[in-house]
């Protein structure tokens, strides 16, 4: 019934022939008819033109986008705004086992809040790592709202290594915001608690409650946090908000604006007025500045208190030392912003309708011939608004947050939260350039590169708040809209809407394609987590089973299509650890590990151990698999944990076979293979043949077919072996293994000549 | 310093002005230059056209495909690709507070697997209930193979409502598919397993291990699965597959594939080949043909075993009723897919280069004539594949599963596997008609409403199971990539490449989407997973806190930027109940509740009831807030759990304020809030002068603004009553809260208006 493998196999051919008919047959539709059927116009044609990344092609940034309430990463590409991947960071995740293998856990165990478990988190502002004020694409920073915590995430396989827990705070947002060689990410509090973990009573609120900001030491050789190395500010119970690090003439400082320093506490259910209306009824707040540098030094004179086990620079002698000022700011603003050079910092109010362009110099100057308007009821000196301003530019009303165009303009982008627009304006003259509707209630926006010292304008990303009436209905709960902006021009042009289908972002940040290099397999054997050898590392053909009284521990392989071990015998009680590496080299030969009756389920990219760890507390059989389609034979990759009754005893008498195989069944198996071998060696006689190592693509396809046909080799051996002894049993079922391999050499074959053939590939002489 | 609210607002004006200035300047740079620039070919560019959704637009299909190990369902346009949503299926996620509140927690717990809460799921193949074998729009069913489960989500609000779980499955795949009324839901076993809960050791595998078929009887009126009246049929232990329901002619019965009916069981640990040797070493498997009409009028005539509680139906009963028959298939099946019109299933092999189409017609008169043959080895008759067969066509090499083009039609498309292809053929004559290369190794494809009895044609969406060189890379664990292909002219045409972000999904559905219609809003103080009134509803004014030894139970509200209560006060060791309900009633305004040292973290759309239930396990200070960013003072809708000391005693004394407000504070702001009043007034005249009933959404936002306006005017009553009796304190903060609601009111006349001016509302006489 089945054709022989030489004739399944050549099918090949004539499907590399169909197609080259098929792409000079495209148009059967003209680009008019289209327009016209699908009601674009001539705006929307340039849009799709300037977003649309063809198939294989690249994407010029990539964007890191908060996954807000999700607890974890977005990243996504631009102009195309194809969502990328989702990094599991504060909340468990299956598809990466982020959470359920024992190494990830490790990480998740590091964010535990006094001991407790915690399975989400709201994530707010992501960071890159920088080198000189560029981003230097290494590691990404995220923080937890809700639970203060700050996560690392090492951009080279795009996995959360770290999660470090605030020691003093019990809410924050402003996070998580590097210097400019990473020195310290910097993390402010939000509402004011007290410092240790005590109760203190709302009453003594002014007296006892009090804000921070935390310094956490970047180990940049390591990719860690040092935080025996960090150090915090103690800060006015005002709700800090969002930071930036100074650079050039400001580098040594940081910037932390607030709100409610009116210190209201609410209580609607006791008749009081809300948070809301306290917390906003001054006209402004304060901009905090601080010396992050002199708190260095002043923490390695000693000068530090200890809270928590953690240092904490006290306002006494943070004001001592001249490292701690404060400048009035339009009340509840949102971002503070300082511009490329360094030189000047933007603020906003979200119940304004003016950016306030702050100058460094100005306020430097103050505070050296100490000229302060007073001081705080905590003492800090408050330097006067008119002695710190550069500029007041009328932006709209409820402006957010500000971003700058490429490096050298002056023009920058400021989001308008109530009027639900982008307004383009020049921070240097003060005026307005341009402005633009959103969809809608604009938060934070986003230029390429624009945090960075040398941002590179060309777009612009509104993170929109709400979607209302953008996407087709979803139920109640809505995605939210990021519209790209072309920037490129004199006037903004909107490009493209994206709902956000998981989480709300607060932040993002874009980095420049090219400077992303991550990997695509680990060494063999790898912990990703702590990025070493794993020590449960296990090569091909060394895969076992060690038990010790009331626990089995498994050392066990992945590769296309089996999972060695194939059957697991425990006994209920028994204490159940699988640990499996991918022993595939190949890009994208992921294996996954699920089984029944439990959470143990694995993600288990190439290169990678991971660890299952479970009781076996029921007798029972439990099916395990492969979750990831890895190839023709995927359904097959399968196994067995049988879970004995106590003291059970395993009768006489081997496995009944489902089906006996004879020698003929041998004979047809083999000259099926024969066949096989003789289209592969054709396969391979084609990419030989052609300038097929000008194509690293190839290359690496070429390089898993040989392993492929390796193995093919190891299974042919066994099955030869088998016929010698004329057992057919055994000698049909590795011919059949045997086939198997082969037929996974020739999928990667017929991979590579089809991916020689579409790009012009030479044939060499 | 700040301008007048009337200076401030009028703003908006002049935003209007700036727009239209900037639309008629659009075009910048040329379509050919962007072209030039971007390296795009007049292919690329229709592509683009035939993709791009411009902003506000409407995608024509809403997908529904299934979420791979991520446990959750992912929900996106076509043509544009873009994803509106993930759904929370069977893993807790925090963004929709699923497995966080307690409503959904209760959906989780009927998922529990012998007492143990499941954090994941694999799913696999979704399917939307169907009328008369059309989709209609109302549920989509999609299972789980790690933990046999389906889960029930309910389109009108995009929430899982129920999770049952398989009474005698430890491992299914072929899940979830309908019959044409949503009679039942079906769910295949995969590895066979002893039905019961109890070990049997592998060597009694042929005998004592079985899988099964269960029809899970779905309560259309509910809109429930009803376990009660549910039924399986015991098959034998080959791995049996997916799974399509028969229509028109073929109505009552369904088909089953298998693999591995070799019966094989591997261990390599022992020396022995592989599962995927032993379980693909035949030409053959089986699909098994099922009368569940016939199934049905058994159980309920009593004839029907009871296995753990559940009906089953031995293969005996079956075979004896003439219900169950098997026809042989090539190897190693995936699909197995039934025409439109019920005549004919296609059924292929990933190890074969054909596709095999059986007659329904052929079967019926074989088993009528009882032409079988032989049986299997437990009785079952087997109709010989050549009384079965209709057509055998080449089709490539690795094919995995057929889709159909229009009513009518006799093409299909196949999905080549091993080939990275789709083949496009004609079911009638037996012949091939175009092909397509797609990256990388295509498991499923799907078309538009594909799986009904009248498919639309149109778009091709080919789930590839590799992205490998795709896209951006972002580390080892690769996206997937689903291609739309436009299968409306003769040639197939590649569309777009579609990164997916989050687990890699198996099979996905696609409905028209003017046949969705979800809501956007619940019932006031609804329950949206029982779909009932919440006990717990609160309404405003309502709000309390219920106090009872060792239990502290708060009936609370969110609105708009305050949770009532702002203070919640416990002794340490209590067990605390937040009940809270969204009072908005505005589209998108969802709010959200977290709050620090635990995992207490709701999403509130509007009108929904959700509940937050924890130990106070330890004194302190809990800070809590909203977590989306529903308004300009959204950062200061916040509030603390205070937790006492056991035997803790207040001292005397009550709030110290931050800041003493004074008679002229209270007449500033006063003032502030007339002139905000008389710039509203102004936007209602715009509005009201204008068609504004004509356009829903603005009649919606007027609603809103309304609504805000209200409660402004309450604020202002407090504030004035306080005013008289001299108390500025309040006076002032009232005062303030009024001028928030003012705030808010024209943040939604200002939306109005823009809507009314961008779509060109006539002004009334």
């Amino acid at each position: 019934m089945f054709k022989s493998a030489k004739k399944m196999l050549s099918l090949a051919a004539g499907v590399a022939i169909g197609l080259s008919a098929a792409s000079s047959a495209w148009s059967a539709s003209s680009l008019e008819e289209v327009m016209k059927e699908r009601g674009l116009t001539q705006k929307d044609l340039l849009a799709a033109a300037k977003t649309y990344v063809p198939t294989g092609g690249r994407d010029e940034y990539i964007v890191f986008a908060s996954g807000g309430q999700s607890g974890q990463v977005i990243v996504y590409g631009i102009p195309s705004m194809r969502i990328l991947k989702y990094i599991a960071v504060f909340t468990p995740e299956p598809w990466q086992g982020y959470g359920f293998d024992e190494e990830s856990k490790a990480v998740l165990a590091m964010g535990r809040i006094h001991g407790k478990d915690i399975t989400f988190g709201d994530t707010h502002h992501p960071a890159f790592s920088e080198a000189d004020g560029e981003y230097d694409g290494k590691y990404l920073f995220i923080n937890d709202k809700a639970n203060p915590r700050i996560a690392v995430i090492d951009l080279h396989d795009f996995e959360t290594k770290q999660i470090v827990v605030n020691p003093i705070m019990k809410s924050e947002h402003g996070g998580a915001f590097v210097t400019p060689n990473t020195e310290y990410v910097i993390e402010a509090a939000q509402y004011a608690t007290p410092h240790e973990n005590i109760f203190v009573p709302l009453e003594e609120f002014n007296d006892k409650y009090r804000g921070a900001i935390t310094y956490w030491k970047f180990d940049k050789k390591k990719g860690r946090i040092d935080e025996s190395q960090s150090f915090s500010v103690e800060l006015p119970p005002y709700s800090q908000d969002l930071s930036d690090a100074g650079k050039g003439p400001s580098y040594g400082w940081s910037f932390t604006n607030s709100f409610c320093s009116e210190r209201y506490v609410g209580g609607i259910e006791r008749g009081r007025p809300p948070f809301e209306a306290g917390c906003s009824s001054k006209d402004t707040d304060y901009l905090h500045v601080v010396n992050w540098k002199k708190g260095e030094e002043l923490v390695k004179a000693g000068k530090a208190e200890t809270v928590n086990g953690h240092k904490v620079i006290s306002m006494k002698t943070a004001v001592a030392n001249n490292m701690l000022y404060l400048v009035p700011e339009p009340k509840s603003p949102h971002g503070v912003d300082v511009s490329p050079d360094g030189k000047f910092m933007i603020v906003s109010g979200k119940l304004d309708s003016h950016a306030w362009v702050y100058s460094f110099d100005k306020i430097m100057k103050a505070a050296e011939a100490k000229k302060f308007e007073g001081k705080d009821p905590y003492g800090i000196p408050i330097i006067a608004m008119k002695d710190a301003l550069h500029k007041q530019v009328n932006v709209g009303i409820g402006p957010l947050h500000t971003q700058y165009d490429k490096a050298g303009s002056c023009t920058v982008y400021t989001s308008i939260y109530v009027d639900s627009m982008v307004t383009k304006w020049d921070y240097c003259e003060g005026k307005v350039l341009d402005q633009m509707p959103v969809h809608y209630n604009i938060g934070h926006l986003m230029a390429m590169e624009g945090d960075s010292v040398s941002p590179d304008g060309k777009y612009l990303v509104a993170l929109n708040k709400l979607a209302i009436d953008r996407f087709n209905p979803v139920g109640p709960l809505h995605p939210q809209n990021h519209q790209l902006i072309d920037i490129s021009g004199k006037k903004m042009q909107l490009l493209y809407d994206m709902p956000l289908p998981l989480g709300e972002p607060h932040y993002a940040v874009a980095i420049r394609a090219d400077k992303l290099k991550p990997g695509v397999r680990y060494k063999s054997g790898w912990n990703s987590r702590t990025d070493s050898r794993s020590p449960f590392k296990t090569r091909a053909g060394r895969e076992k089973t060690v038990r010790t009284p009331g626990k089995v521990e498994v050392f066990g392989t992945l590769i296309r299509s089996h999972i060695n071990p194939e059957i697991i015998e425990v006994t209920e009680g028994d204490e159940v650890i699988i640990h499996l590496t991918n022993l595939e080299r190949a890009q994208d030969e992921t294996h996954g590990f699920a089984m029944y009756g439990g959470n143990v389920n694995l993600s288990v990219e190439p290169g990678k151990t991971a660890t299952a760890k479970f009781q076996a507390d029921r007798a029972g059989v439990f099916p395990y698999y492969c979750t990831e389609f890895c190839s023709a034979l995927h359904l097959e990759m399968q196994g067995y944990m049988l879970v004995q009754p106590k003291g059970y005893k395993a009768k006489e008498g081997g496995m009944v076979e489902g089906v006996k195989y004879t020698e003929a069944d041998y004979n047809k198996q083999v000259k099926t293979n024969v066949d096989t071998q003789a289209v592969i060696n054709s396969v391979v006689a084609f990419i030989t043949s052609h300038n097929y190592k000008d194509f690293p693509t190839v290359v690496a396809l070429v390089e898993d077919a040989t392993d492929q046909l390796g193995f093919a080799e190891e299974a042919k051996k066994k099955s030869e072996a088998a016929a010698a002894k004329k057992d057919w049993q055994n000698a049909m079922l590795w011919a059949n293994q045997w086939w198997q391999y082969q037929v996974k050499t020739a999928d990667m074959g017929l991979r590579a000549k089809t991916f020689l053939e579409q790009n012009n590939a030479k044939k060499i002489k």
